[in-house]
């Protein structure tokens, strides 16, 4: 039992995202069918369609921030009901009897969790497929509850974007009295200012442009500190206790290490790699400070991030695009050129 | 007031360690002044005597392993009488009002601790001399107290190896149920063994000689991984909730971090510099884990480390030498050649 939708695909690394029909399957008893309204658009579903990390299975179809309304739903499902808007992000499955699943930190699954494009589904092994098509089918155990309120476009970067930035902040307790700094102002570094705002801490912006403080003030940035100004550098010094750093290329970490506080963590969350150049331990071990990742973040932490983003009115900035404008989007975000995150309108697909 | 003391000190970062002559304060106020009896070896006092860390200034009169009696104290002393025996580790003063040194964080105090030798006295600016000298006035804010029976000579190292492990052993909350690993297996990595065994925790040495599995055991540890054998890095994968790493040189962190459990941290203890070759940010943040480093710890913890050392009899293994081989000594330790830290017996001094 299945039936065939349409998405759009990449066929090759070389390929263009173009038209593609595939097959879903029919609702199991712990599906939840959901017909997608809204997937934005996340670095990493460039990176897998260009084979950036050389982990792609083609065709891949991207997308894993997902919102929607439930049209069909198994026979054991007691949380959605067809009509219900809801969310789908990064996962779609998981061991879910491991020690991490059991905490609630399905990300770091001993098995690895299923991811929603680029994965294979954990029952019939066939491959996942995101975001960009008209409709998904997901256990309900990783489909999330969308507050009522939210604009449901802006809403749709809260699956990655959003909690990518809000889990780190929640490990590392940011919140009333607490200093923190974000570096880097796209899709993800935009949220972290404004979630970081709202849980009450004194947020400032690392930038190499001075021309993105207007900007930075308005997302919820205290002060802003210009990384390329030493004076600016040095008066910082041991003022944060988290950075969250949403750089997604290589990038030197050392000029933000005095600024830690003691016991204060960098944590990355947006760059995959070699930590060129080279860090150097000695503001590491004349503070106590360290540096650490963090990734995305578990279901039911995906699902305090929307309930909070539901009580303080917080959704993503974006520039809502037609689907068949994906690889011009694809190259404007290679560029930073969007404020701050696309997301495309999937009435759009069959236009 | 003053009196004039021998000691051994380097004169230029080629000459060796030699007699030499110099002057103590009268005790101030607040002083205690000590007859050393013990004084252990640190990497430290070798790479001051060198210049190693660009930052000497000679005479260098290194030592910061200080086991000693009481002689004389100043009026205001409360704490210690002459006869007590007493200890003096890194540091010999520091500012005392900001928030680390009110948090007993002195060794980050943001003025910087008065360190024991190569550093400055607060109030008259004149070089600070270490142990490898028969006398010592250091304020009893700065002074510790040697449990009863422990043996003095072995307690030495526990002012600087011992503290330098146990305070991110206590940071990082190990005990009972934790999982621990050590890196290196010198005059730190012993006494983290040690430590770590006495905290309750289930400890893992590694290394990459195969013949240090009896010693380790001794010392503490319940497993030994071969760092070089592939086989048994992969069998630790996701094992430990903290890797204390000792090594005092540059080395590959990589192969150590996959064996981190989620959430878990490596901490750097003994290396201070550029971390060759480049750290991969993938395995941190696909399990949130840390690389940070630490540095001695407070007056109040160190103080804490030698009760608890004291209630469970655990000292240092060492090697007791006389004054006049300590040029021979720094040569052994650069090869390792050490079971596990070399002790100066000061009583040698005149001999
Ligand atoms: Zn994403
Ligand atoms: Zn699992
Ligand atoms: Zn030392
Ligand atoms: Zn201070």
């Amino acid at each position: 039992m299945s039936h065939e939708v349409l998405g759009y695909a990449a066929q090759s690394p070389e390929s263009p995202l173009a038209p593609y029909r595939f097959v879903r399957r029919e609702p199991r008893t712990d599906d939840v069918e959901i017909r997608i309204e809204y997937c934005g658009v996340c670095h990493s579903d460039l990176h897998t369609a260009r084979n950036d990390w050389q982990n792609s299975v083609y065709p891949v179809v991207p997308g894993h921030e997902i919102i929607g309304r439930v049209t069909r739903v198994g026979a054991g499902v007691t949380r959605f009901k067809p009509g219900d808007r809801v969310g789908v992000g990064c996962m779609v499955d998981s061991c879910r009897v491991c020690n991490p699943c059991q905490r609630g930190l399905e990300q770091y699954c001993v098995e690895f969790p299923a991811v929603t494009y680029n994965g294979r589904d954990r029952h019939d092994h066939s491959p996942t497929y995101g975001g960009y098509s008209e409709q998904i089918v997901v256990s309900e155990a990783f489909v999330l509850r969308v507050p009522e309120g939210l604009d449901p476009a802006g809403t749709a970067p809260l699956l990655c974007a959003g909690i990518t930035t809000w889990s780190p902040l929640r490990y590392w307790k940011v919140g009333e009295g607490r200093k923190v700094a974000v570096v880097g102002l796209g899709g993800l570094g935009h949220m972290a200012l404004k979630l970081a705002s709202a849980l009450g801490a004194e947020v400032t912006l690392f930038t190499r442009s001075p021309g993105k403080e207007a900007d930075a003030r308005r997302l919820g940035a205290d002060h802003i500190v210009l990384s390329t100004d030493a004076a600016q550098m040095t008066a910082a010094a041991g003022r944060f206790d988290l950075i969250l750093d949403t750089v997604p290329y290589v990038h030197d970490l050392n000029p933000y290490l005095p600024t830690l506080a003691i016991d204060g963590t960098l944590v990355l969350v947006g760059y995959l790699g070699d930590l060129n150049p080279v860090l150097n331990t000695v503001p590491l071990i004349m503070g106590r400070k360290s540096v650490a990742g963090s990734l995305i973040g578990g279901i039911a932490e995906t699902q305090e991030m929307l309930d909070f983003c539901g009580r303080h009115g917080i959704t993503s900035d974006i520039e809502l695009i037609d689907m068949a404008t994906i690889n011009d989007a694809y190259e404007r975000m290679l560029k930073s050129d969007v404020k701050y995150r696309f997301v495309i309108d999937m009435a759009s697909l069959k236009g």
